[in-house]
């Protein structure tokens, strides 16, 4: 399968921008990828949770990852979200990632039956898709989504899968992120996927991180996890505790229409959220505000 | 859009059957329609949870749908599943349903972005559906697998949309479906899609079920609706209680695998789950053969 | 241990009435149950989850014990709460409660140790419990508040002692409460302390109520009780209904303050609520105004 | 109210000793304590969860703290919990505490009344207990035993209150943490009580630990607390990895008889717990005897 280029630094969980009409919009996607191939990012995530994957139709996830993989500069780690609600249809998508040269598949665990999805399934699962990629797939927990979270004992077990590079880990939750890192190889790569949690994880043996947040913000969490990577605790004390209130209100309590709305104010494309998911109101619009406000004069000279 | 037949009596939630390859067998679905229209069954659901609908392609769903129809003898109300997690995809398969002859839409809540499905977007939601679709709809909580219960308030301000005609129930939870009884018109037709709490959903005013128990019992739940119907108490919490252990753990704790393995047990075709679910390990399957070995005198002489 | 009465019909949840000091007034109890002994009410449960036990002193649950069992009309049903966090102190409760001539033992689990309440641990307290008791006890679920419902296998197990005569359950749980009545011997005998499921409950095999909207409501809860018993499903479906708005909002979102608030208001003696515990404020007051407007008319006439 | 020590380095939450008869055993507790005095920890938190506050009458929670009070070396951080479920008690303990002698006091929220304790009521509950308090308190949080959590509001605003020094946070989610700590003054101090978290909460901000993994490896735990103070990032990831399994093990899953278990191991005594409680089954023991001997090495050369 080739030599991967190593998870490590700041992946943005890119959004997938739509047009007025709600089709996807691929040139916008290539404006925003030209702007982040500028900064220090290491590489990006295509079809995520943020990414509105659930939103998307198998042909849309095509043209998204063509898009990304065309537009992102040479050398950057490409991840795909290949996970779906059957086993079959993820090792499809895990198949078309690798055939456009993407490096790892982010497996998300089927969600819908989740009473269903005990750890022997999930194992079952994982395994299968694991066999069939011909790219290394990282493990996805995002239980505010999926209802579904990769316990311990599944990360145990599937990190002594030689397919399996790590994970991806969303839910904040730093207790069990301990007893997974405590659980698994050294050569498992535990990535976050929180902002609030970025320090807090990487201390415990985090590698890296994949965040909505880095949409809007790319240059503080860069500068974050360059703090961290050069054992400057103090800065990265300032910097995570500032990071905090724009990730708690405008990425958790806002969501993807928040993430979208951030991108447009600090001039990347974020555009229309597809329904279900509803605009900000006037009054999140004006929160989000003043929380970049905030943070601006700091973005500048960080 | 015409007079719609009266939503009332046991309706199966029909399973999708699958062959050995794992592709959907319109003629084994035929073969299990053809059966239960000798039943006192007064419908069919087609494409809902326990029909695998989120294992589903869209074509499967067509297929399914047409299945359904061209099989069910006459008289009986038709019902298609056609939540999905976009708004645009819903109307889409709602459109489609109307379009086949079903007389009402099922539509489950999106499932994905919990934390933003908050009312007034499931009422945002729900009320593009209601104003688009040809055939009333109903609205559907099963939160066990959703993670998104319909509450009281969503359920009150649907109930006023002339499209909405009402709702299957299939959280069990007596107490929030007493609420939402006491909170919509009379009009609003509550079915209950949890075997367990029939007689008891129905003593508060409900008006039906819809269930995953009538795959393999449908005649013990036929029965079980007539005695309520009819007043008789005591024969309704004879058979309520009989129903409750197979229903807690072949329909609960072993899901749609239980369910397909006590239809073939009973004769009709139940046939493989679709991956990631898992077929019944054998302790599994033993325990379903005692628990229906203990009801099949009964279903006999029921 | 004697012939105890029946448990059936309607027991009042009584609250513990405090004077303006915060003291608990015996005088105002009395005088409570002076008018509930005109009413046909089947007995008392005293010091339950609705009588602030947590918020009493030992010397307090003495008091309030005694008050009760001197106030209370001959043939009523007595029964006290003992439930506490230590094994040996509800032991030494249940017997105070057996030496004033209690008919029952009520006892709600230990709540703190969440974690470690599991099922063996339960039976195991359940049992020294109900092995050193003198008067038969009943097993109390309320995880609203201890954050530990009493599961189906403990009640099965629990309900082989000799000496456990049934079971309070508060949870609402429908459900779980039919998996409880499909598992435990005829005798074993479950009340419902949830007044929105009052009729469901008893449709599946429950016995009687015990219930906070009895403390201001009593007339009604009476009513549908006799209409269940008497198999009039008509006048209980319409009873019942009308039961659950003032239970869901007044009982359920207000809690104690709410109901004694309501007490007040219906010419019983409420009073005051005991810290942490906060007063109405003047909206929800205005709300429980309104429910009550809205249900006394029917009140006086039921 | 004189200078308080500053809250610092790692305090364990002592046990609370009984006899073979289930008695507190004051000499038991000296002798831990006088052992506890020889090594690193800068103080003692009294009738805490681990102390089985819940299970303890008013007078055992008095011989408790003089007990403490008098063993402990001088210039120890002394904290006594005074939670209850009122607002009266809880203020009563607080001064029965600040007249021995403590330094702070460490106050749960009242349990009981889950949804009752709204940011609203929590915060007129901990405003009146600091307001009457001679020595100033510590919010604490731990809901996997309480159920109500300390949220990020709650938090804010107490600390506003001159009396309020701080709090301590026992749920592990540091998420949430992140949020506490920026919304606080810098002047807030924040203890984790999770010893899974304890370098993840630190490098947030936190300022030390109150911990019941202290009880049996405390120069484990000053060792890693003392690496993170010295900003030796390596060193402090490989103990705390070190921590997490014997913590996830025999702290969180065995819980306090798992905590006394291994006290007596390691030369300490730890005694029975009180029932509800259960001691270790053989199988636990065996598996706290296999965590401590991996662990044991590592303690006598740390």
């Amino acid at each position: 399968m080739g030599t991967k280029p190593l998870l490590t630094g700041v992946l943005p969980a890119l959004t997938t921008p739509f047009d007025s009409d709600g089709a996807v919009a691929p040139a916008r996607m290539r404006e925003n990828i030209s702007s982040f191939n500028r900064i220090g990012l290491s590489g990006y995530l295509a079809v995520g949770s943020t990414g509105e994957s659930y939103l998307l139709s198998r042909a849309e996830f095509e043209v998204v990852l063509s898009t990304v993989r065309d537009a992102a500069a040479p050398g950057r780690i490409l991840i795909a979200g290949t996970g779906t609600e059957t086993t079959a249809e993820t090792i499809s998508r895990t198949e078309f990632a690798a055939k456009l040269g993407y490096d790892y598949a982010l497996v998300g665990p089927p969600t819908f039956f989740k009473p269903a999805m005990t750890s022997d399934v999930l194992v079952a699962h994982y395994t299968r898709v694991a066999d069939a990629a011909r790219i290394p797939i990282l493990l996805y927990s995002v239980p505010q989504y999926t209802g579904v979270p990769i316990e311990v004992d599944v990360a145990a077990r599937m990190s002594q899968h030689p397919n399996v590079a790590g994970m991806k880990d969303s839910s904040g939750n730093v207790d069990r992120i301990g007893g997974i890192l405590a659980a698994v190889p050294e050569s498992f790569r535990l990535l976050t996927g929180s902002s609030t949690t970025i320090s807090s994880t990487m201390v415990m043996g985090g590698k890296g991180s994949i965040l909505a947040l880095a949409d809007f913000l790319p240059e503080l969490c860069v500068a974050l996890d360059e703090a961290i990577t050069a054992g400057d605790v103090h800065k990265a004390l300032e910097l995570q505790r500032r990071l905090i209130p724009p990730t708690r209100r405008i990425v958790g309590a806002m969501g993807v229409a928040g993430v979208k709305y951030a991108m447009d104010k600090r001039g990347y494309y974020g555009g229309p959220v597809r329904e279900p998911l509803q605009p900000l109101s006037a009054e999140q619009k004006k929160e989000a505000d003043s929380l970049l406000a905030t943070l601006l004069p700091s973005a500048v000279s960080a």
